[in-house]
């Protein structure tokens, strides 16, 4: 996003940075289906192309919405985590499936996780980024409110077979 | 959106329509500018170009998201209207704004209308797209309710300088 703008409209200058078919589709993959290595998430159903998904990681990473380190679990490998710019994108993402499955023909199977996130009850996103922070953040989610691990967030993506936050906590 | 889709789940079929710089902002300027006009849309800050602006239009009429119909007051010209479903994608604009407005430098000045969609109250956005229902669709909106038109929701646009819904009515 260095240049110039075409304009400082909120809703343009989101646009110059997600603005396209396949940015927000890796974060779904990092914010539902847990998706931290690149090899993971070429594999995604969409079929992202090596190329496009290297250069759109590379700008996510420059405007601050991931960030990349070395993964310690496997020396060839880097670790894509969410920051807290990224994790903040949550209720978005939560509006647009609202949207999409009460006006298109979506996969219900694709959907069930995210379902839990709609309508007017920005709890559960408070819960989802929560449980995101401790995941790619570090930091420890305050179980005393809510009464622990049971109100942890389903992942829509581990409904459908793939691994997810929630899949991987207390295992 | 015919032919095949990458896939079907919710984000990505969103995408499939709404995965370019440009499409969004046509809709953020009949939402909260209440530009209805092929001339007006054009004036927009962001300098779309004609062809573009075509493509796009013919696009959301294609999608479902907005009509095309002769406007009865100028017989050179066709008037633009949202359909139900481009009228609830205000909670999508509202995150957007909300997220924008936190981690981008923004301009206040053009978000200063939007500011008052944001947060945990729905109830704001059901008021717009209440009004837009009233504008675009010919559904009477009910006063009495939430107290008849000091309800109205500010035009962000209009506090630019440009029309707005809020401006039109009752003058």
């Amino acid at each position: 996003m260095s240049g110039a703008h075409r304009s400082h409209c909120p809703i343009n200058m989101w646009l110059e940075i997600f603005g396209d078919r396949w940015s927000l589709l890796i974060l779904r993959s990092m914010i539902f289906g847990n998706r931290r290595h690149f090899r993971e998430m070429l594999k995604s159903r969409e079929r992202i192309a090596p190329t496009i998904l290297a250069a759109r990681l590379r700008m996510l990473v420059d405007e601050g919405i991931i960030t990349r380190a070395d993964d310690p679990n496997h020396k060839q490998k880097a670790i894509y985590s969410l920051t807290e710019k990224g994790i903040t994108l949550v209720p978005i993402l939560a509006s647009i499936s609202a949207w999409s499955r009460a006006h298109l023909p979506v996969s219900e199977e694709l959907s069930m996780g995210d379902q839990e996130l709609e309508g007017d009850d920005p709890g559960r996103w408070e819960d989802l980024m929560a449980e995101l922070r401790e995941t790619h953040l570090g930091i420890p989610r305050d179980r005393s409110e809510n009464g622990g691990p049971s109100t942890t967030v389903t992942s829509p993506l581990a409904a459908a077979g793939e691994a997810g936050p929630a899949h991987r906590r207390g295992q």
